[in-house]
């Protein structure tokens, strides 16, 4: 069977294009998820173009092989793991950017193009593509479209769904079909695009993706504040998104997360500091102007102590702070990070939830997040050579995904469900959701070849 | 058959929420779509709850009777005239805005309630509802989600589904989904909330939404300008949307139309003139700078005139000829309005071709629109006694969708496929997207009693 689909696919596509060596199939098993473990994958092909995947998809369906589609592997979820006896489909070639359009403010792409180079590609012609996951510099557009990314200039201008105008898509039989379109709006038929954007590999394989843009923002400042308690710092942040101000940007740190930035490079943070709130305004000129309206805000809150930029570098200082995260708990141990999205006005009850949870299951959980969108990153830090550290820190992130449910929000803010959420889903969707969802990808993909076992069980 | 309905009907909800009087019948046969003549219902039902909607479904299915959502009745396509032998499903006494929330930015809303009522409400809180279509005073939010509804302000602030957070649904078997969520953020499974936003009430029925809402915008200034030729008027607006101005309002008004506009009242608009553009900014103190600059790009693209308002008062006036737009075609005779989208480049291409085919077929072609959004409403006028105009509008009405496909463009912006277009859906989707279109109906509603005919033919 191995032996057939590879010949089939090298015939196809070319001895380059389809990969067996056992090493290297061992090398894409994974994205960045913790704690997902990918299969074995029978084969790796990198098509060229769309006819290419249809060859693919084509004989996948022949043999009845699952179809794994890996873009950079970055995901957090496991949506891009192998599965077992799989074929990994690669984007890798699909990296072209087709056609940057200033006039209708699109862009069009194969998936594998990285969001770093499409960005830099649109803003030298004086535009922007929003969507700034943080893996940015690594991920691809498809898996942007797969994961519906966010990022942190989400507050502001939306998330990649906002940004996608129509899509190429193939089929798990090989047909292929354009959803949505060039144009700003359109309403003709069911928003097919929309359905496979987030929908993480199972319902088809995007080929090329039609992205709208905006004009280049103009230059940025920052504002950074620190509180006592984190009552104060997202009281501020609510009367900041209330204010009419749309910051570029508006995030928070809880102590936890302080304390191990403090711990990790001294930034001066005094050891009683609640939270911290980060937020920028991308308006140039005006952009001084609101940032000190956001210090006064803070200052109305209770803030401790504020600090404004005036300039790029002191922005970029600021910034620090919510840089360093990641490198801060990384030496701490395994970092679980968890997604979960409420309404803002539950915010508070999630962090002291949150808290809570820690001390009961009694590891440490740092709580950086979106806070203009609601979306928290709960992040379970646990040593990696205890074992029974790592059975709490599972449990305490399940108690944080139901705390988030019973606070009205999410499982999944941005990251997706793939595996690690996947037996969470039905909890979020109800039986009569998850339903629908079957019978949605049975629509698309009947013989459930496309990414089986993620999202949905 | 129709007594069991009405019986049961009746016993489930009371006797006044049951009509089968034929005259009441007979108002509710069509919305405004011009020649999409609706069938004759056997009773017209007003559920009070979500319960109530349920039980109608469920009365529905058992009997195999056809249910037709009805709103305000003022879409423009036919998707909610009534098919022969169905249920009208009004949506009039679920009128209740459940919540208005100012923390989390959301209004909770049973889709009854009249869109102008809900942006008034919401504005007594400092809150903004943005969505704007120009039946805003008389449609509902049901009827709105049902058809993706756009407006005038869209090209700054987005359509419909771009503030439907989570749907509350009831689906043809009677069984209740919740979509979405409450929170701004999430990405658990796939997207059901925009696969129901535009389905025109194939899909289920909304019995209640989240809606996401903005704070109140500043005051807004209006500026117009005129042009010799499209070419100018087109290119100003290109010029405006690339400068990194967000217009909240930009409008275009093509000869015809205004040479109908001058018949209608003195404007004091020269025969010569080939274009209009009117444009809003709505930034308050900022304002008055946003519209010098959109006069000084017109300027550039050789405006013959330009006019600023420096008040409220005068951004009234010089919007006038925007409102006059209907009141002035409807004495010339019946109006048959398409609703072509076009990427912006194309719309010169659009622009002369729509010409060309008012001259081929011999009928007034008058072209407002939502230039911003390349959005245009090419309106065809006709004599009323005249059969042989009658089959050329047809003809013209066609060809311009024709035109608009060519261009990369869609067959409806805004106002839906409903019957008037559901002929051409195929021409715009492919066979693929149709048979996948068909495939999720299905899925939702394996008898296809959710508006038959409507969309899907």
């Amino acid at each position: 069977m191995s032996d057939e689909l590879v010949t089939r696919l090298r015939s196809a596509l070319g001895d380059g294009a389809v990969v067996d060596d056992p090493d290297v199939l061992d090398g894409h098993r994974n994205d960045h998820a913790t704690f997902c473990t990918g299969g074995t994958a029978r084969a790796l092909v990198r098509p060229s173009s769309t006819a290419e995947v249809q060859e693919v998809l084509r004989a996948a369906t022949a043999l009845r092989v699952p179809v794994v589609t890996q873009g950079a592997r970055t995901g957090l979820s496991g949506a891009a793991n192998a599965v077992d006896g799989c074929l990994l489909l690669s984007t890798s070639r699909l990296n072209r950017i087709v056609e940057i359009s200033a006039e209708d403010q699109v862009a069009v792409v194969q998936p594998g193009v990285v969001n770093a180079d499409l960005s830099r590609a649109v803003l030298e012609q004086g535009l922007f593509y929003p969507p700034d996951p943080s893996s940015w510099e690594q991920s691809t557009i498809g898996g942007n479209i797969a994961t519906n990314a966010g990022g942190l200039c989400c507050v502001k201008y939306g998330v990649t769904s906002d940004f996608v105008r129509g899509l190429e898509v193939v089929l798990a039989s090989g047909e292929v079909v354009r959803t949505g379109r060039r144009a700003a709006k359109g309403v003709a038929g069911y928003d097919l695009t929309r359905l496979m954007v987030g929908s993480e590999g199972t319902l088809g394989v995007v080929t090329e993706a039609t992205l709208a843009l905006r004009p280049e923002p103009e230059a940025a400042l920052t504002a950074a504040a620190t509180f006592l308690t984190i009552e104060d710092g997202i009281a501020a942040a609510a009367a900041v998104m209330a204010s009419g101000l749309r910051p570029s940007l508006l995030e928070f740190l809880d102590q936890p997360t302080l304390r191990a930035i403090q711990g990790y490079r001294d930034m001066g943070l005094p050891e009683n500091v609640g939270s911290m709130l980060l937020a920028q305004s991308d308006r140039g000129a005006r952009a001084a102007e609101d940032v000190a309206r956001i210090a006064a805000i803070c200052a109305e809150h209770g803030a401790v102590d504020v600090a404004e930029a005036s300039d790029a570098e002191e922005s970029r200082m600021l910034l620090e702070a919510r840089r360093l995260v990641n490198p801060a708990l990384e030496p701490l141990g395994i970092t679980l990070i968890d997604d979960v999205s409420v309404p803002r006005s539950q915010l508070v009850t999630l962090l002291r939830g949150i808290a809570e949870i820690g001390a009961k299951y009694d590891v440490l959980i740092c709580c950086p997040g979106h806070v203009g969108d609601g979306n928290m990153h709960p992040t379970v830090v646990f040593d990696r050579d205890d074992e029974a550290a790592e059975a709490r820190a599972l449990e305490a992130f399940g108690a944080v995904m139901e705390l988030g449910l019973r606070l009205g929000g999410t499982i999944t803010g941005e990251h997706g469900i793939g595996t690690l959420k996947a037996q969470w889903l039905e909890t979020e969707l109800g039986p009569v959701g998850l339903e629908l969802h079957r019978r949605i990808k049975a629509a698309f993909d009947p013989l459930n070849l496309l990414n089986p076992g993620k999202v949905l069980l």
